[in-house]
């Protein structure tokens, strides 16, 4: 802790807050946590949605296979990212045409089919090109694996092919003479902690590949594997522990490549906020204090603007504290505190009731957690606020890496 | 209806989707409303953060008394839209220093002080300038009406000084030589449907204003009150009946202009979402259509990147479907629907179970009420889909006033 404060402590000089900062050696030492317990078998695709920035991208491209992208925008970051088209996955539910068509036209690696209409064009897309385009089948599963954050199996959804109508898909897809099917995708719950449920949701990824390459009588190429690796966010949640996640999904990955349909296969795990969630922070200072009835209240630079889902408006539905640091103040006398951002509604809240040391104004205090669905997530246009700064810590220094400040009266005037 | 699908229609033409649009006579015929009802006691302050797109502030600028601005980007929408700084009040409950610093070297109309703290820098400030900044104290009364959407009145609260701590808080300003105290600022609750919980708050606003008088013993130049009026957003709720309201507050503002005090005061009604909300539209095109699991889904091209209240994650625990109209297909057969975004995750959804003129791949979907709080309150750079375009309807006049679409590949390759 005491490390990494101070390496925030660094990062806050070089741009005024509030600022996104990344720490890509933190970063760098989970890719080989990874790779160590899963280098076996699998292989990286990054989840760009997670945090997009391009600096970033840069970093984590040297230890990925793929980068995941869910539209348009996301292929052309990875481009600039340096990522050929090849290794660039392009999976969402809603691809306008002209997504598609730029997407064949590039030669990206492969596109992930979310449905039957969406097949059809690429393959007209394809044919009007003379290309064959290599395309994934997102299937999603009847059956639902507990203890994920959000969970798509068994009910209706806007993703993938419904497990009931796999086979009948399979061969549609199969007849399209200019796409050719290589492998399939299940991204089917994201965020969880539980060890066991992360390992029956690989068991009916795997039930399901094996039946959808027997059905298309196929040797598959390709499976991309919707981790659902969760972070813990608030008080009382304990770090996932991967070690048990690889103990219970390896076994299962040796027995499937051993397997004739299976031999050459390269398989992925697609993930984001795993990778770079607890590799950053949002840097935001104390601009007022106030006691109101009994509460009191210290005014940050930052609010549901810069970080939605810090304040608990990112699809949870009741809000609760993450944690947070004093990065000035750490070993002052403990109080408790309401943290609120700076705009003008009751629903910009940070942390109720927090215990923290004393935070007087000027100090800057740090949002843990934030490295993913942070800054992109955020409406950081609302009251015209100065957009957030991003920073890269990589060693000793510290990159300013911000690609937009929309707002950057404060640089200009400071 | 017809009438403005008609326009919708016609705007939808001019820019591609995901696009809002405000019509502009819709909005004047809404301050014709006001001016009707309210005009012989209130100006209109009009809050920028509603909507701050500067086209639209310079058609609302010549409706109003004063511009409400919430951040100093806030004061620099206003001076752009051909406001004069003394024509501004900037409220807020975490201003920077070097906010308070270049609005009074501006010259602003009136600082809204949120605090003592605040008070104390607009004084060093205004001393170092050889300036007497007008300023008003917004006031947290004590007792809350009921029946808003939001309620900051009787709680602990960021916003205000304490209704219990006044007498206090006014001495203190009183005391500061160059700042000078011409009035009295309430915000305390928004989007109330209930007139008469807006009349008795307005009853609570004119108490503490006369309180307020009388402890500092001042003819009083300038009040503001927060007018809280709502809007509906979803099935059953009906129009804020405004000439009720009208009814109700008007006498008690005949009663106080007669008293010497407030003889020759200046009362604003500061309000955004009651003037734009109903003025403006979401317009999204269908993407892509599926049926999975007894679920009609329909893919759009915006989502909670572009709308972050319609999807029900502003604030609100429970997503509600507001009205949505089916402008391409107007007259079909009625259907169920699932409205789903571009966005690669669950928590996308437009609407569900909404019933809508059949629904086809390549329509033009509006949704309603979407004036207010909607661009700049949502993540737009989510998942790095195009920004959306912004539209005024003038007349039969389509203008496109897009101030910034960070992702224009749709535009460069359509």
């Amino acid at each position: 802790m005491t490390d990494i404060a101070a390496k925030l402590r660094r990062a806050s000089a070089v741009v005024a807050t509030p600022a996104y900062v990344y720490d890509v050696d933190a970063l760098v030492a989970r890719f080989d946590v990874l790779k160590t317990l899963f280098g076996r078998h699998f292989g990286v695709s990054y989840a760009i949605k997670a945090n997009p920035n391009i600096e970033l991208l840069r970093r984590i491209r040297p230890h990925i296979v793929t980068f995941d992208a869910s539209s348009f925008g996301e292929v052309q970051r990875a481009l600039s990212a340096g990522m050929p088209a090849s290794r660039i996955t392009f999976s969402g539910p809603a691809k306008r045409a002209v997504e598609i068509e730029r997407a064949i036209a590039l030669g990206i690696g492969e596109l992930v089919l979310e449905s039957l209409t969406e097949a059809e064009k690429a393959n007209t897309v394809a044919a009007a090109l003379g290309r064959r385009q290599p395309v994934l089948i997102r299937i999603n599963p009847a059956t639902a694996a507990g203890h994920f954050g959000v969970n798509m199996a068994g009910k209706a959804s806007q993703f993938g092919i419904d497990e009931e109508v796999l086979d009948a898909a399979i061969a549609h897809v199969r007849a399209l003479p200019h796409l050719e099917l290589i492998g399939f995708h299940i991204y089917s719950g994201t965020n969880s902690l539980n060890v066991k449920a992360i390992v029956d949701n690989f068991a009916t990824f795997i039930r399901l590949f094996r039946h959808g390459a027997a059905v298309a009588g196929m040797t598959v190429r390709k499976l991309v594997f919707g981790s659902g690796f969760g972070i813990p966010y608030v008080a009382g949640e304990a770090d996932l522990d991967i070690a048990a996640v690889a103990a219970g999904v390896m076994p299962l990955l040796d027995e499937l490549r051993a397997e004739p349909a299976f031999a050459n296969v390269d398989c992925a795990l697609e993930m984001g906020r795993w990778l770079v969630g607890p590799a950053g922070w949002l840097l935001t200072s104390v601009v007022a204090a106030k006691a109101s009835r009994g509460v009191d209240f210290r005014m940050c630079d930052a609010g549901f603007n810069n970080h939605l889902a810090a304040c608990g408006m990112m699809g949870t539905v009741i809000r609760r504290n993450w944690p947070f640091i004093n990065l000035t103040n750490a070993d002052a006398e403990p109080h408790k505190y309401t943290l609120v951002g700076p705009l003008c509604t009751t629903i910009d809240v940070l942390a109720t009731d927090i215990i923290l040391p004393e935070v007087l104004v000027g100090d800057v205090i740090a949002v843990t957690n934030s490295g993913a669905y942070g800054l992109t997530a955020s409406p950081t246009r609302f009251i015209s606020h100065p957009e957030p700064a991003e920073v890269l810590i990589e060693g000793d220094t510290c990159l300013d890496v911000s690609e937009s400040r929309l707002n950057h009266w404060p640089a200009a005037l400071a």
